[in-house]
């Protein structure tokens, strides 16, 4: 292409200090060194990940960044020694690597990988630790190692996925954080078998998703759990077979499934980031098995807690991130299983905007009503 | 037998009030009823929950009651419908029952069983939720379904493993608890496979019984930490291959083990009840999949915290009773593997005594040099 090894200039949201409104601005993309892509982004979503180091909340969050880590997009150039991408090909940007090299990646444990975040921790490319995008001279951070607030960013290759060249980026964006999160939980990090019993705590995008992976499942009941009661007519449609909404109760919700299901749930799983909500979702388990599983992304520094009885007994509790899947290898797969309408994408998109309107994607974020927005970045 | 189906009168260790010396009494022991098992009980060891429930600080305890889960014996009667074992018989009680019929024992997913639990919990058998203990009348409850610390007891049919008759009862009636449970911890509930690194808290029966069961499954280091360096060298022939005091370090212990394992370890265990030793044990596993046991019984009320990032990383927390074994199915294995050379027993007992010496055993469990004390029952 014409702007191989060249600078780029192109609009991107920039996030200047926290928690003030991002601004749409002219940034500077340098060309992508040794074992990096640039990637044109032409679709990003929106994930409460990039409202929560908005906020400020976030102790690691550096300022000035370019938020932004579901989205996807077309290669532009490529670095040396980059051999498993090329210019054209369609990819989905992964915040979670895959090098295939290091220890977590050879332990066939873990999903996580340990190759680029010393620099994507801190808001750099390993090459030479310093980032892609100025300002005039002032550089800006990257975020998560996606960065996809901007036409074009530039990701390590371990953080790229290739994927089919004819499925809707406009809609496999999404496929880039929340719902294989979702989907993920339920079946690579619980393993939930046909006929168990599933408590969903919030039913928000990934909710839905650990919904539609549960019913894919074959799981018998399918109990969400939400306070807002709008929320229920929607889940159906993923799969959702049953509703409590905490506040019609005056017991504690986690006794209030136990009774529902005549001891506990098979699986529960934690879909807001709510600690206490934590604890209820390991103590609504069934006595002996029932596995919880924290998916939700608590504010730092927030601490859970049980009485250890409660794990001497049987239930077990475990985390999921990215729902466990391998990114580089697993994100194709997935755009595969869309394509082939075994899963379902286009379900959690509620609003569309472009660039310009990141700030209103940013407030539609805290609206009950609202899942995924897909923001057209060329516009 | 001459005494079937009449009252027994003979001595037992009863324990009046929390916390004041077991009183060497006259018991009268009533015949077994339906679904019971009337055992003479031949040698009992202790075991920390005797302890704890003495202290007064279980709120479930109930005083008066004859205290006492690790122990071996012979059947001397059975009541209507007890098919699985006759007088005669060599048993260990199991203050895990196993029914085989209820939820727990067919899920095929836990060792805990529902059947008899109603009535254990209060001290009475199921048949009229009355105790078989009783002195001039009064009734002394019964205590985790066992009551070992009497020559006689009564236990539910569902709470008694029937044993080869060669196997010395002197030593097996240790395979009723702590050993057991340790070797269990590692083989069902953790499923440490070969070359993984354990890290092992507290190097009392149960943590050496688990760092014998890791070292049977190939660990290829085992970590033992204690804050009672004389631990140390007896750990050594149960397999522990390094160890570490917390207190000759400043930085958290968790830190000291991430730091020696370039990363953490696979395993973790906690094997003396404490909950922050619990924290550190699961926060001292590799990130993407240490998964960290909870053996140790904390006292009551007391609680589990640690950060969700912990977990949503890729760590798993879990706790085990009795190690995860069905306990009329497979004690009689574990006697077997005794008998085989397979596992040790005797290299846990460090201390012998007898029924009128019972106060003088539990001074020892509070001694760093005690592993397990058995007592003669019949002298
Ligand atoms: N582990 C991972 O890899 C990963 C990836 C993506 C997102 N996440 C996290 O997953 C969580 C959910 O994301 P989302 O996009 O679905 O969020 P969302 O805000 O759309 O959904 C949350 C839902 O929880 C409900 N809720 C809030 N408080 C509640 C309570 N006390 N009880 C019951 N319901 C309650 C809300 O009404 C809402 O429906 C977030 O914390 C996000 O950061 C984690
Ligand atoms: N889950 C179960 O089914 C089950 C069954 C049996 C026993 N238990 C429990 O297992 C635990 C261990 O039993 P045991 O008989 O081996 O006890 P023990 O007292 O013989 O051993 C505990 C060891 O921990 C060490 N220790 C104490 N505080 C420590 C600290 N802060 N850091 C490091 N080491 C420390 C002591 O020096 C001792 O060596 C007890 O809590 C017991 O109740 C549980
Ligand atoms: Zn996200
Ligand atoms: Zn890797
Ligand atoms: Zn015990
Ligand atoms: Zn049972």
């Amino acid at each position: 292409m014409a702007t191989q090894g060249q600078v780029i200039t192109c609009r991107a949201a920039v996030a200047w200090e926290a928690n003030k409104p991002l601004v749409i601005e002219e940034v500077q993309v340098a060309p992508p060194q040794a074992g990096e892509v640039r990637v044109k982004i032409l679709f990003t979503a929106l994930c409460h990940t990039d409202a929560y180091t908005w906020s400020g909340k976030d102790p690691e969050g550096l300022f000035p960044c370019i938020l932004g880590h579901e989205a996807a997009g077309i290669v532009e150039s490529v670095g040396e020694g980059v051999t498993e991408v090329q210019p054209g090909d369609h990819v989905i940007p992964c915040y979670q690597a895959e090098c295939r090299e290091c220890k977590f990646c050879k332990s066939g444990k873990t999903n996580l990988c340990g190759k680029v975040r010393a620099a994507t921790g801190v808001g750099v490319m390993m090459n030479d630790r310093k980032s892609r995008f100025s300002i005039n001279g002032k550089p800006i951070y990257h975020f998560m190692g996606t960065s996809t607030f901007s036409q074009y960013t530039v990701v390590h290759d371990v953080s790229v996925a290739k994927i089919d060249p004819k499925a809707p980026l406009e809609k496999v964006c999404l496929l880039g954080c929340g719902v294989p999160t979702g989907l993920g939980a339920v079946w690579n990090t619980a393993k939930v078998e046909a006929g168990s019993i599933v408590a969903i705590f919030g039913l928000g995008t990934v909710g839905l998703a650990v919904a539609e992976g549960a019913k894919a499942a074959s799981a018998s009941r399918i109990i969400g759990i939400d306070i807002d009661s709008n929320k229920f007519d929607r889940a159906k449609g993923f799969g959702v077979t049953e509703f409590v909404n905490p506040k019609d109760h005056d017991k504690p919700i986690q006794q209030v499934l136990v009774d529902l299901t005549d001891g506990g749930v098979d699986y529960s799983f934690e879909c807001i980031g709510n600690v206490s909500v934590m604890r209820a979702a390991l103590e609504c388990c069934h006595k002996g098995w029932g596995t919880s599983v924290i998916v939700g992304v608590a504010a730092s520094g927030q601490e859970i807690s049980t009485r250890p009885f409660q794990l001497v007994t049987g239930r077990v509790w475990k985390g999921t991130a990215f729902g466990g899947f391998k990114s580089r290898s697993q994100v194709p797969m997935l755009v595969d299983k869309y394509m082939k309408k075994e899963i379902k994408v286009d379900e959690y998109i509620t609003h569309n905007l472009t660039l310009p309107e990141m700030n209103k994607a940013f407030d539609l974020l805290h609206e009950g009503s609202c899942l995924r927005c897909v923001l057209d970045m060329q516009v």
